[in-house]
């Protein structure tokens, strides 16, 4: 039935798929995706949003590069916020709430206009190995398809487990189907492989919740978007809600705890940190009587509601009782209870930075089978897979992000060199090089890569030479305009900032921290300039980053030098963690049990953050 | 989890199980729906169109009632074609091809805006049964929901298994798992299954056909719609295209009988002779070359393509070999192979008029479950089971339909009475009254009783109301008001018609069968009466029958009361039906096995029409 060789198969179409699918053939690579079900490409398992801390900023990252996440991001959003926008601007986030149905709609449209992409619905059961080198794969009707590379996205379906109280069921997601295969003839081959678990929280029907009685969470008023071209800017947008647990409600979960999979030792392999279940986090915070709980809408016209921050296994029935006594949750009606799902993966440290297995030549894996969680996580994967096969069979050099680079570059590198024991997900604190791997650079840090590789587009390069040249130009105007202390003092005054007695250039007060471009643009001279170039959000965002945080960029590339050369100091034997009370939690867990001896080795622990080398480096004199 | 006792639950989320949900919850009951998976609600498991002959009938019947059918398609729709318009009006069957994706959205958002409909997915694996009297359902969680009656409406999912080739897999659809426990359970309660087949062609990429080598099937130039509510008329629409298999192409599937689950016996249920597999029709027709197939767009903008007439559970090399053979499929790239599917049913003669089991008290069953085929089948008979399930807990007289006032009449008085033996579609032929059960009057038969039931809004009745008013207002006027042959004569002569020589009534002339409205319309005296009461489609269609029809709906009736007083007569031992050639090829067969003793119980046997039971009367010489 195929009778051609492909140069790229990709497993499995969800968003380390699609965008593994997506990156080969729109470098020119013959591709196959092959999938278990064509109706539930770019499927979200579980929370309907993309990007967030740190996630937003890969999001970006991919789409410089010339992916899609962030285009279809765009198209499906229905409410876009920047978090942390008081923040500097290292910490700016991105995060849009999405219209479940839309946004797998959108991927499938998308991949279907890409040219060199075909589609093909069915389970891969193995791979074709010949010599140490894969050359296609197997289906379930026992078909072979040929390729000259094989990437593997294989999800939380590989001998997928669900878990609700002490019941289980064979599956890869609710209602769809596990995968089985792959693994047994992966550790055949040699490959180590693991388990771990995630959670999802139970959907409800928005028309039995009380929105009265929650706090709204409106979009930003003036929302901003993922992709650097040109993509729709939202004109309405939906609320999310906030609202809370209580003491009654733990208590009413704690009763279920007998009944938990995670706490009866049904449930062995490790969960998201950083997404603990309901359960988890009134276990590990026993003192915390409160946790916050984000109500938010599945698409633009459903009813249904995803329960943000009430991830469970625990028996429906438990479910049920303690969400009814979430305030506004009086009368809920569940779609469906929250589960968990156990599912294999395969320890990272099995791979190269191109995300090709050691062991087999032009097998890549990308997404959750690495060990990681979160959409943007997989999605990035996917794209460097797609990326690499590519360039791997066409005999070209890898392409490899680094540390410095871009958070893609920090998550590949983390993999593959530390590992991982419990699902990774990116945080700004992974990165040395927060102050460089911001959302609003990613197009200048990346975008010229991607379009040497030849991915990213001509359009998207000249777009983001334009907001350089712009954004230099207006920085370069801040520099050498000087400002008239009478027009000035006003906008000092309005923001409590020292007023000024004489003329000096606009670069010096714009670099207050008190004072923003909202403030400059009521000057004249700068809203003049702004019209008469035409500048946009963009470039004007771009400049301001530039202007105010010059000097701070420049220290943290100062201090991430520093924390190289220190990198080898010894740590005391029976080093006493428990003294650093600003050691995060995660990171005196792991100093404690694996017990580095160099704060080299230190820093390689994953869920050590540049932050807790930082502590014990003062702590030890450094 | 579920404190309160619902009024009906609907087990399943298909044609039939929406529409059994939408009835019951319009109606007042408070309704939930469990099914495996809330994203595949009203999913369309086939051909991506609803309607065709007899079949838009029945959508149009649902409509009038006010079920969803009509509506949802007509929002969903890419192309719309009233077939057999150049037959008599009887046999007008409209039929729109359907985006796919959109048809199950629309179906979703109608649900979710229908006041008193929950939604809660999971299996339902068993009932909940007390003193003959179903009380709830029992989830594959072991969640007992309690309800005062059950819908059962499960589809092919019963212990489905799909067969390609030699090969099997347990599954209720292509990437969906089948159920499980529920038909044991009912055997246990003392109900007979059977096992049934369907099949489904492979599913295409658009990319790699070539549609200059096929012939373009357009909409009609003035599409018409279904619903008889204010839904959108199509303004732009999508072509089908035709192509035809070759001798060719037979021998090449031929190639793979041996390893057809159909013909070396691992399947051993009955298909749909009516929607047969193309090796089945390769088989039974061997005398023909060629059969045509039907190219459907699957939506507004996929490139996914259906391949009508294509059904198929040869192994896939072989379908793959013999598609590329087919004109325009040189270069074809399967999305998915065709595959036949086995299930369970219930003979349906266990049911009531009102579809209701005869063993178990408030147990309905609607849908494949009952033995059909067909996505206006099912969703007609779950219409009938929501509105009785309703009607019954409320202690209110039962909703039947007689077999002269509709075809979902004969549709289940032939289930109940005659049941099936294999997958039962409807048609014209099965209703002995198809002159009275048109696609026009659907409205005038059946939304006064919807009406009175408290399902049909009064929206509805109004418009009836009008429309009925302005036709037999207009046909008034073509009775009363006398044309002038100066005017009159140029449009006989165009149309080949017999010129007249003095003034008569408009009705005389209307009534010659080559006069058409649109010829009407061209005299002044009809286009000024159409302006001034603004008389639109609908009503014009609707007077055009009655004038145009009148006499032959008569002789209709009169032919059917003949048959009546007929259908005792007694057909001699041995009698050999091979001699007589006009009788269907089915009804021969049906005929020659069963070897009726009377021509009344020879027109009970399914497959037996009206039109094979004149033929007999005349040869007993009645
Ligand atoms: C229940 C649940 C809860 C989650 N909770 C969180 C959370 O709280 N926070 C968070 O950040 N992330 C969470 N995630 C994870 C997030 O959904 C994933 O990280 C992300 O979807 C991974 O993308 P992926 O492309 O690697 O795999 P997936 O999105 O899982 O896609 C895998 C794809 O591969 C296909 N496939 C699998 N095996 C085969 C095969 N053998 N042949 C053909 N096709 C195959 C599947 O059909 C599917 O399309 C959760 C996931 C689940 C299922
Ligand atoms: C492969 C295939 C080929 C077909 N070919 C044709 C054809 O050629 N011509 C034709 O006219 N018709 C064809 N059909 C039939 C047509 O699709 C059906 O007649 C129609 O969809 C039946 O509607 P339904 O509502 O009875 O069931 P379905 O549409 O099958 O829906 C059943 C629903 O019930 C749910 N469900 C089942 N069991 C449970 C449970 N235990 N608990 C909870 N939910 C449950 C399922 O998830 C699904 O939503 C075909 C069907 C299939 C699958």
């Amino acid at each position: 039935m195929f009778e051609k060789e492909y140069d790229v198969i990709v497993v499995g179409g969800g968003h380390a798929g699609a965008e593994a699918t997506a990156a080969a053939a729109n470098m020119g690579s013959s591709t196959l995706l092959v999938t278990m079900n064509l109706q539930t490409i770019g499927q979200m398992s579980c929370n309907p949003a993309m990007g967030g801390i740190a996630k937003g900023q890969i999001v970006r990252e991919i789409d410089a590069l010339g992916g899609y996440s962030g285009i279809i991001t765009d198209k499906s959003a229905i409410q876009f916020k920047m978090l942390n926008k008081s923040k500097g601007p290292a910490m700016w986030s991105p995060r849009a709430q999405n219209d479940r149905m839309r946004f797998a709609e959108e991927w499938r449209m998308a991949l279907e206009n890409t040219p060199n992409a075909d589609f093909y619905q069915e389970m891969v059961t193995g791979l074709l190995v010949e010599k140490d080198k894969v050359v296609g794969v197997r289906t379930s009707l026992g078909i072979e398809i040929r390729s000259k590379a094989v990437v593997l996205t294989n999800g939380t379906f590989l001998n997928g487990l669900i878990h609700i109280g002490e019941k289980q069921f064979g599956g890869g997601r609710a209602g769809e189907k596990a995968a089985t295969g792959i693994t047994e003839q992966l550790v055949e081959l040699g490959f180590d492989s693991g388990r771990m678990k995630t959670g999802t929280p139970p959907r409800v029907d928005g028309r039995s919740l009380d929105y009265d009685k929650m706090i709204p969470q409106p979009g930003d008023d003036r929302p901003e978007k993922f992709s650097y071209l040109n993509t729709p800017v939202l004109k309405v947008q939906r609320d999310c809600h906030m609202t809370h647990t209580s003491a009654l409600v733990h208590d009413l979960l704690r009763e279920g705890f007998d009944r938990s999979p995670m706490f009866n030792g049904r449930i062995q392999s490790i969960g998201p940190r950083y997404c603990p279940s309901i359960e988890d986090k009134i276990n590990r915070f026993a003192d915390k009587d409160a946790h916050q709980i984000f109500v938010e809408p599945e698409g633009w016209n459903t009813v249904e509601v995803y329960v943000n921050g009430f991830s469970t296994s625990l028996p429906e029935d438990v479910q049920y009782k303690a969400l009814k006594s979430v305030k506004g949750f009086e009368r809920v009606k569940f779609f469906r209870p929250g589960y968990a799902i156990e599912y294999d993966y395969f320890p990272p440290t099995q791979l190269k930075h191109t995300l090709e297995t050691k062991l087999v030549n032009n097998l890549y894996f990308a997404g959750q089978i690495n060990g990681t969680t979160g959409y943007e996580e997989a999605a990035s994967q996917g794209l460097m897979a797609g990326i690499n096969a590519h360039l791997k069979i066409n005999e070209k050099e890898p392409f490899v992000l680094k540390r410095d680079e871009a958070y893609i570059g920090v998550l590949v590198d983390d993999l593959i060199t530390k590992g991982t024991e419990e699902p990774y997900r990116m945080f700004t604190s992974r990165a040395e090089y927060r102050t460089l791997l911001r959302q609003d650079n990613a197009d200048l840090r990346l975008t010229p890569k991607g379009y040497e590789i030849g991915l990213a587009k001509e359009e998207r390069l000249i777009r983001m030479e334009e907001k350089q040249e712009k954004s230099r130009h207006f920085v370069d105007f801040f520099k050498k305009t000087s400002f008239d202390p009478e027009e000035m003092n006003p906008i000092l005054e309005s923001v409590d900032s020292a007023s000024v007695r004489q003329s000096d250039k606009l670069f010096k007060v714009f670099s207050r921290p008190k004072v923003t471009m909202d403030h400059m643009l009521q000057l004249e001279s700068v809203s003049g300039f702004v019209k008469e170039h035409d500048l946009d959000t963009e470039v004007m965002e771009q400049a301001e980053i530039e202007v105010k945080y010059s000097g701070y960029i420049e220290k943290e590339k100062n201090n991430a030098d520093k924390l190289h050369r220190l990198e080898n100091v010894r740590i005391p034997d029976n080093f006493d963690y428990a003294k650093l009370k600003s050691l995060s939690f995660e990171a005196r867990e792991k100093l404690e049990s694996i017990r580095p001896v160099t704060i080299s080795q230190a820093s390689r622990i994953s869920g050590v953050s540049p932050a807790d080398i930082s502590v014990l480096l003062v702590y030890l004199g450094r």
